[in-house]
């Protein structure tokens, strides 16, 4: 069947807290210096591969709006309509934020960890509301209701939150025969997969999404899934 | 009468042909080194008398998109809401596009190149639609209409495209409350200066915007103007 639209979806580049090992989550880090060359590279395999956009989706965070901003200059797009939605964040990972991974997992053994960091109905350890950490206190949230405002996620209330902008915001972008680029986040991107292809609760909490690289779905008149793949080096990708 | 809410104004940073003196307008040149530099000073002049925004508009030049860049990057304002729109361009100028201001007054003459840059209603000689400069030719403005598409503008002609933005648009945000920065052009910047402060034709003609400095407005709450200055160093300025 002839793909007739196409999406591109991007983990932003390693973030300084992807290198330094810890938690991240709603935590607003930089790109490492590795992170931005990876940017740089996903742009240079956008453009040789000859790929052009009609319109560009992110988080409210730095490491995936500067990754954007990296691939759109390759591009030469950076006029580019981009349209920035906290319901792309990172999942939030509650009191974990900034813990170091290995120690986290020292204190509480492996097995907890893969589930708080895998699973898809585990929930981390929750923010109090006067935690700094605490999206509450940062002015890009004021317009979120307090219900909307996480203390600690699941995949499963990642998908929750990011499932319903994917369906009334993109979705339609996608119908109306434009192509779309999503910068985003291991998890929030994991919420999109899932769904895409209609992945068991076994299989989601197995899969990990490498960052910088560009994962093509290629779909059929009706938007449905045909085909999906990561462009670039295989070697790396593995 | 106190102020309510505040409008930032920002020419792009020096680009290329601003350096290499060269008749801009549509053409999607870069930043100059030193127009870098201005955008990044521009930011922490910003930052440091306190300045916080909820939305941008830019233009789709990536000589005003990269200035933007650099500004919020300065404020750790990246996940800003940017709208970006054709009608904050610089003036078209038509067939004068790339060719040398030096050269082009030295064949016709430093008084009608002066009405061409600076005069309200001489119009540049204008390019035919089958000129690769003709902005048909390009993918960004595929929604404009043949009518919305300029072979050349007067400064007249600008405000007439960019003042229905501004009070579609843009008006409406501040009314709202919300704190506005726009990073644009040249000319597109003083059809706002000559609708904001209600200039005469003599006045604007010999208006000219300098690159990289904050220009800051001052409204009152029926979002009339009060006041206006550019921030900064004030011999840089002149």
């Amino acid at each position: 069947m002839m793909a007739v639209t196409k999406l591109v979806l991007i983990r932003h580049g390693e973030s300084q807290w992807n290198h330094e090992n810890r938690f991240t989550g709603w935590t607003d880090v930089e790109l490492s210096a590795k992170g931005r060359t990876e940017s740089k590279i996903a742009g240079k395999i956008l453009k040789s591969a000859g790929y052009k956009f009609d319109v560009a989706y992110t988080s409210v965070l730095k490491r995936a709006i500067n990754t954007l901003w990296y691939i759109l200059t390759e591009l030469d797009q950076v006029w580019l309509p981009v349209e920035k939605s906290w319901r792309l964040n990172e999942r939030h990972y509650g009191a974990l934020q900034g813990l170091n991974k290995a120690k986290t997992a020292a204190k509480y053994g492996d097995e907890l960890v893969k589930q708080w960091r895998r699973s898809l109905a585990i929930i981390p350890p929750a923010l109090t509301i006067d935690d700094q950490r605490f999206p509450g206190h940062d002015i890009r949230y004021a317009k979120l209701t307090a219900n909307e405002l996480p203390t600690t996620e699941s995949l499963a209330l990642t998908i929750d939150r990011v499932l319903p902008y994917w369906k009334e915001n993109i979705l339609p972008r996608m119908k109306n025969g434009e192509r779309v680029i999503i910068t985003a986040h291991g998890n929030s991107i994991r919420a999109m997969v899932k769904f895409l292809d209609n992945l068991s609760e076994e299989v989601i909490t197995e899969l990990n999404i490498p960052t910088g690289i560009p994962l093509v779905y290629e779909f059929d008149k009706n938007i449905q899934v045909i085909n999906h793949y990561y462009l670039g080096n295989a070697d790396e990708i593995a």
